[in-house]
């Protein structure tokens, strides 16, 4: 097993990641007071809810199991797990557990910032993605009908478990979900990260328990390192957002049920890439190997057909990352070099996107 | 105009009071961004919106005017608040302004605490009780049907805006409810100032501005040194609920509509004073002190009619302020030197109950 502390202060906590530990009294070994809820969805209970509870013998348990699904993810699906905590009447020492993908994380986490101003929470991430991505940084919440991600907190865990194991019931189109977050943080910061992925991604996508862990420390490691550095985003922390501007306006064209994350998030490196390239930066070379890092990971690399230069403008003005209307661009100076753009000149962005857009 | 700060390190903010706030130029100052959203209700709206908008020239300003009530203090009337944000395309650099009691204290925190997880808010309060409770502390959140303040975050204003003038608009029943947390102050920390207010109780009563000022300016401060010692209270924060306990217990026996919440402290300060008393801290005397000023503020000093020691028992059980369903009381050692006591024996407040349910 391997493990290592998110320095964050008082809000430090460990990031356990090993083979079998969804089995193990690991959650029972952290856990501070005697009252448990269980948050899942109704894909990963038949799987794992079970397990998870035979380790919290002699606690005091209840159980939510929400709908799977992005459109879940909302402000109203928070009251099952509310009222459930009501009605058992969990304290303030109460613990709540996320026992699933991104979507429980978030909205669990959200749950636990709010229920009675603020309780404990355990994450137990169950895809690649969340494994790599939420389980660092403690951004909580819902989506608004307005907007992704719009309602939430920032709420650190006391602790994260990652059992490698349950990769094995993941889809491979979510394990590549996954891929797309790991590919970033070689991209954004370690081109040895980079190198190695890609030296290994046939390892990573046949979902080799050992190979799969290193890729999963590391990531975890580096987005710990910025969020220590940054943790309610002001600077540095934006660089997480490497491909994500590109890939918002991509999610948000689409909607809900259209590509996954990590896949709009794989289209979106390509595009940071190419107008890093546009830029003067990166070389025609450092842009295919994004290319194909990206699709040996079974992402795609362009965007949406249909999806045009306009819809782009259009979405990425409302991203919420951009400070009083000016779009910010996270680019690469070089492979494993990146930093924040605000001054992207405008005919330089439509040139590379009208060169993508079908 | 007096002004202090209540010290939170890089939380820290001010508190102005003063005859006139409203028209003066001090929200434009400490608003940080360009874009503002106005919350308020329909009660307070025709009396005052319009002269906080006229301060706010060269703003982008928005306005939200919710139903007054605390029935209305539920997380679906957030949603006003953040649809009104998200279409209005406001980012993290905008502004939150509460406008009005603590009802609107308590949403507009609670929605600026998690609108794009955390903006600034500022808080004008309108009624005596939040301009000596709710401005200091960073309590926000909201009622759930099955408890009050269930849900909620803590998120500390950057400033707050108390015009002494609003005032004259209050009824008196609120004016009262107000005082019962002022001498809540004098009784739990000051017994100074508990003889300046029972001095000055005709003078507070008929609203007179300097007179008033004096009490905002030492309850907050007195509630903001106990806060600075304990943000997130865990323990001499705990003090604060002294007559709360039972307090709660009324509110929640009479339902929304009944007593005003300073109003079942003022009957529920009695009730701790005469528990002191029967743990054998207060003298007869005392109580009879803290039944006159309460009673000279116009307060009720016992429980409602029909009120049981079971009603009181039942309601006080659920109270989130008791860690794992422990009873704890604010209880008095003499007047002005409140402390925590776990160990009431429940033949004790059995007694005490009796004697004062009808």
């Amino acid at each position: 097993m391997r493990t290592f502390n998110v320095d964050l202060g008082d809000r430090a906590y460990p990031i356990h990641i090993g083979d079998g530990l969804l089995d193990s009294d690991h959650l029972a070994g952290v856990i501070r007071g005697r009252q448990v809820l269980v948050v899942t969805n109704d894909c990963i209970a038949p799987l794992y809810l079970d397990r998870v509870l035979s380790t919290l013998q002699g606690f005091d348990v209840a159980t939510v199991v929400l709908q799977d699904g992005e459109q879940y993810k909302q402000i109203d699906t928070l009251d099952f797990i509310f009222s459930e905590a009501l009605t058992k009447r969990f304290s303030r020492n109460a613990t709540m557990v996320a026992l699933g993908g991104g979507v429980i994380g978030d909205m669990v986490g959200f749950a636990a910032a709010t229920y009675q101003r603020g309780i404990d929470f355990v994450q137990i991430p169950t895809t690649l993605l969340s494994q790599v991505d939420s389980s660092v940084g403690g951004k909580t919440g819902v989506n608004h009908r307005f907007g992704k991600n719009m309602i939430g907190a920032f709420h650190q865990p006391i602790a994260v478990l990652i059992d490698t194991h349950v990769l094995e019931t993941l889809p491979q189109k979510e394990m590549s979900a996954g891929m797309a977050e790991v590919i970033k943080y070689g991209l954004l910061g370690d081109q040895d990260f980079l190198a190695w992925i890609e030296a290994n991604i046939q390892l990573l996508m046949a979902k080799d328990t050992e190979t799969v862990s290193i890729a999963i420390e590391r990531s975890c490691q580096m987005k710990a390192e910025i969020v220590a550095r940054d943790e309610r985003e002001g600077g540095v922390r934006a660089l997480l957002n490497l491909g994500h501007t590109f890939g918002h306006a991509i999610e948000a064209h689409l909607g809900y049920g259209g590509w996954l994350h990590g896949e709009a998030v794989g289209a979106g490196m390509v595009l940071a890439g190419r107008l890093s390239q546009a830029m003067g930066m990166l070389a025609e070379s450092d842009v295919t190997r994004i290319v194909t890092v990206c699709e040996r990971a079974n992402l795609p690399v362009r965007p949406p057909n249909g999806m045009t230069v306009d819809d782009f403008l259009t979405h990425m003005a409302v991203d919420k990352k951009n400070i009083d209307g000016r779009l910010r661009f996270v680019l690469m100076k070089s492979l494993g070099n990146a930093y924040v753009e605000e001054q992207v000149p405008s005919d330089l962005l439509n040139d590379v996107l009208n060169a993508c857009c079908s």
